[in-house]
């Protein structure tokens, strides 16, 4: 990997896969909360470092609050992409915000992964500009993890919403960048990939998801992953798939809907706790296991989306993130960092998607239902 | 309304709107529960009556055992539709089924509304091509409730899996059916619409959706609904909005993982608290408001998916169902069989969608961006 480190500050005379690129900037929350985050993930990585971009003398006087100035460089930018910026706007006029300069830093090779707390759209845009696309990729995803039956805790989805639209050429792409993901960041070594549908029957589902099946199943050998076909919203949390695949409308649907199940039924519950003296003696009693139930299934344990199919890697954490938050994310990017995840997943899915292209040609021309697409 | 009755036996002397259709077969759990759901429904319901569809010993025998025989009457089929059965074998191979007899009596008038726990594709093939499709509608859609925070604890979605596809003008016929649903299903008497999508902004989502924004929008008024725009997945359980639009493959996406979601929480809930000793007696001194809770989300209470669009109105039970689910399905049907429904839908679908059609041709011509779809 081509590096161009130099050694004027102690950030940059460190390997870069040490370092990360954190936008302080563009959370509802404000740069002391991504200041806070980092500070927690820092006291826990002892070799881990940071770059740090926004306004100087605010970040300055953060750091130095929290003790970690010998570990951050802080890069100076007085703009702020704001939440309701349309992406277009932000990448004609961004070039001096904090976001614009957090992507420039692992541009540069200076740090190993990007994380915002901003606006997901204009982080996109900007990281499809000045990252560009993988080899191989024609649309990048961003993938999410889902609080599963699975060992891990976790399941992969993808995408959560980078693009509205997938063909079944994505679909694939998607399939291998996920079983990526999927070893790099929850240590699966032989990733089950899933494809979302209203059913399980092979007849069912548009057409493009029917191709989608057909390829996804055909490349499966090439890219490490077990294939089990459709599977259905209920399976998200399910221990049956480890890896699934969807457009990028449907997942962000169906992300936003079992967030907000969740959020409903946590809220509920502690109403229904609160009712009568009896269930409040009885919820003081429970306390123990209701707490270890709400960290098992609280979201910010599972902060982080991950765009893929860039050349580097870039983390969106969510807009509200609080310290935890953010921690979790920096903790997330830090473990693919390390695990040289950006150049795995490159030489993955140029490898697997060019031999997967070849694929439907040779085995597929004897099979109806595969030239539908 | 033409009603086709005679006086041969005490179901047909009454008024059809009081009786129910209901298919005994195709369930996971076989016509016992059924029968069993229907005893319950029927002795809450004084008035109501039912014809009941399937093999004519075995109903019999049911029917005695729960003393209902003078409110039932048992219409003898011997055939029944697998759940795996494919929707076009259905109706080719179909017409001694229990199904198809159900549905028949909705057709003949002898019955207000059908209710099933069969195949879902094979109940709505049937009842398209036996009921056939209202004036104005295209698309026909399955209506699902949602619990949610709304006083009346539930918001309506649609469509929940009908059709996996749905354009601009499929979608505004949602709106109009949707909000039909909500003043006669939950006595919401201006229901609020939302159309779903991956975010909030005007400028989000796909062409077909930026389309359909415009023209539900201006059919708010001839549809006596309030349009409040966008909204997200998070939204299906909130307070914001009644009914929520989207095509049949988002929404059923959404509601099955809206449904494994709150499995998934509700096991980790038990697991938690049958984990210490202590946890064990609060959850005990909590029973009361737990099993509230339980009750409050509880699938089985919201069962019934509407089939929305046809000339009569037919009700997809969970195919798991237990009595008491069936109870609740055949209590929804009952509640639009009373209020005169079927009818009071096609006229509504007829006008207001007559009306819209022509409403972007004069209202949108000087609008940019009404003329993208």
């Amino acid at each position: 990997m081509a590096q161009s480190l130099t050694d004027t500050n102690p950030v940059m005379a460190s390997d870069a896969s040490h370092v990360l690129s954190v936008d302080a900037m563009g959370g509802d929350k404000g740069p002391a909360t991504v200041v806070a985050g980092l500070s927690k993930f820092l006291n826990k990585n002892p070799d881990s470092r940071a770059m740090l971009h926004g306004p100087q003398d605010t970040l300055e006087a953060l750091v130095q609050k929290h003790k970690i100035a010998d570990r951050v460089t802080i890069c100076a930018a007085d703009d702020v992409v704001n939440m309701t910026d349309k992406p277009s706007q932000a990448l004609r006029h961004g070039k001096a915000t904090s976001m614009w300069s957090a992507i420039e830093a692992v541009r540069d090779r200076k740090a190993a992964v990007c994380i915002s707390c901003g606006n997901t759209g204009a982080l996109m845009a900007m990281s499809m500009l000045r990252l560009r696309k993988a080899e191989g990729v024609n649309r990048p995803a961003i993938a999410c993890l889902w609080p599963s039956r699975n060992p891990a805790g976790f399941n992969v989805m993808l995408d959560a919403g980078a693009d509205i639209r997938a063909d079944q050429d994505d679909l694939l792409t998607y399939a291998l960048m996920g079983a990526s993901y999927a070893r790099n960041g929850l240590q699966i070594a032989r990733p089950r990939v899933g494809l979302l549908n209203v059913g399980t029957e092979e007849h069912k589902g548009r057409a493009e998801l029917k191709v989608a099946h057909e390829i996804i199943g055909e490349a499966a050998e090439a890219g490490e992953y077990d294939y089990v076909g459709f599977v259905e919203g209920g399976d998200l949390p399910s221990d049956k798939v480890d890896v699934i695949v969807t457009d990028g409308f449907t997942g962000n649907v169906a992300l936003k809907t079992g967030e907000g199940t969740a959020t409903l039924i946590s809220e509920l519950l502690r109403e229904s706790l609160m009712k009568t003296p009896l269930s409040i003696l009885g919820a003081l009693f429970a306390r123990g296991s209701l707490k270890r139930l709400r960290k098992r299934i609280d979201p910010r344990r599972v902060n982080g989306g991950v765009f893929l199919g860039l050349n580097q890697t870039v983390i969106k954490s969510h807009g509200s993130a609080d310290a935890t938050g953010v921690a979790a994310a920096l903790h997330l990017a830090y473990q693919l960092a390390q695990s040289g995840f950006s150049d795995k997943l490159a030489a993955r899915v140029a490898s697997a998607a060019s031999l997967a292209q070849d694929t439907p040609q040779e085995a597929g021309s004897d099979k109806p239902g595969t030239k539908t697409g």
